[in-house]
């Protein structure tokens, strides 16, 4: 079993660490993308980056028309890979929709994400886990403070901080919908979690995170260094945010009358694929880490 | 038993109404309060006033170290008047406080506030209700959108549309800390509520409100007058938000650190005392809606 570098939930007191892997990984072979020196910086010292309308207003209605239809296929389906709002039938995730053989797989490929993945980590990328999600109107619930990295290395054996998750946003964000909050900076710091990773731990946790919460004292300490700025992913549908895979974020709930929903492609670096779960558990099932089709992603226009 | 302008919770189907009170009652006996006319006509406009800083810095640490003291008074209290987060022991809110004989006594009676209060309802006022509220940060509930008046008028009996919210904003009100929100406009609609009213429903509707919520469809057609517009009372300590007794209003949970702490005053016209609760069941106790005493409040420095 490879060196833990992020141990976490192993009956340790909380703690803060420092980060062991660089945020940008600058490699010449992939230096000429879209993003430039200021963007990578931004990157780097933000932990995210936001493009209002990467995809136009056209692209968005045909994404959106494919998430309704993925939604009513699915509708019915009690597959693990469908997550429903507890106590309802309405849908919160489908997950593994990039393998789709359809729309959602070319959307995966599109250079406009793909290209800012391989520069910001410096190498190939091949998608790790993908998902739409559909947060409703009026009762969506809060997903509280989470670093992503944190559940991917503890149960899905991811080695290093060299992935990025890309959510093509398709509703208007506004700051009353519940959008995406991020700490900035946060994504500089491990915060080790308190507790331990129940068995099938996945069977609840998509629903609401129990394992792997920060407590309040390693949060407090994040937001202090971001100097008290929790920043929020608000935009016009299209917009896409990319944010490092141990970034700090989570969402209040949305009581308003506006859902919203968006696609989620988290790509990995070719050179950190998943090991054994650092948790010592049985591997999480292949539609929430894939480590069957990890060839490099060949963008496409 | 008085004619009843505005049903709700009678077994109907969920329906909006006009208001049948002005939103501003002018009189000329209370027209040179320190309201500009252009202020008088926001308030009519949308349903509530903002003013940055109304109490300086000091004038907050005292009113944040009596809140304290307060707190730690009733920490050990199981009465009724003393509201605590639901399975914990923290106190989300202590009622009545405007009788404390002491310092809230004397707030309650500032001129900066009973003076707005006079000039927006045209008559002398009285406290009809009073309490601290403290919300938590990282585990802060949500309050589902709800009007006020609608619960005032079915349980206690108040008739008219004649009060007005004062609450003072004891710490920084950020977009991420589940600040109040307000759906502009609202207070010209009466939403008539599904449903019925529970026996001694306050007990339960303090920590979570069933009875007397809005239906999705009303709470869309209010979003969609205000021009899809939610507004935030964001703002510094010290800021002071007026807000009419019928504007819908209601507030994301807080997963920040930052915790949220107020004064609620809420100033009825003396020409609005409350009669028998028009669910023609008892009236709620004194500490949620006095009938004690409710002589005319003599503002004072």
């Amino acid at each position: 079993m490879a060196v833990d570098k992020y141990p976490s939930r192993n009956g340790q007191r909380a703690q803060v660490m420092e980060r062991k892997d660089p945020v940008v990984h600058r490699d010449p072979a992939f230096s000429d993308g879209p993003l430039s020196e200021k963007e990578m910086n931004a990157f780097g010292e933000n932990g995210y980056l936001l493009f209002e309308k990467l995809f136009n207003d056209d692209e968005v209605s045909i994404m959106k028309s494919e998430l309704q239809r993925t939604m009513e296929y699915n509708q019915n389906r009690d597959g693990d890979d469908v997550i429903k709002e507890p106590g309802s039938n309405d849908i919160r995730s489908v997950f593994e929709i990039h393998k789709d053989s359809g729309f959602f797989q070319a959307l995966a490929k599109n250079e406009r994400i793909v290209k800012v993945a391989q520069q910001l980590l410096g190498s190939h990328v091949y998608i790790t886990q993908s998902r739409i999600n559909f947060k409703p109107g009026f009762k969506g619930k809060e997903f509280y403070w989470h670093s992503d990295f944190e559940t991917w290395h503890q149960e899905d054996g991811m080695p290093d901080m060299r992935a990025v998750s890309c959510s093509i946003v398709l509703t208007d964000n506004y700051e009353f919908n519940g959008p995406l909050m991020l700490v900035p900076g946060s994504q500089k710091w491990f915060v080790s979690c308190p507790g331990s990773t129940p068995e099938q731990n996945y069977k609840s946790s998509l629903k609401k995170q129990e394992a792997g919460v920060p407590d309040n004292d390693s949060m407090t300490r994040l937001v202090d260094h971001a100097d008290g700025r929790i920043n929020r992913a608000t935009g016009p549908a299209g917009s896409v945010l990319f944010f490092d895979c141990n970034t700090m974020h989570g969402s209040a709930g949305n009581i308003s009358p506006y859902p919203r929903s968006n696609v989620f492609f988290v790509f990995n670096s070719v050179e950190n694929k998943l090991q054994d779960p650092f948790s010592g558990q049985p591997p999480r099932p292949e539609f929430l880490a894939n480590r069957e089709n990890t060839e490099p992603i060949k963008p496409i226009k």
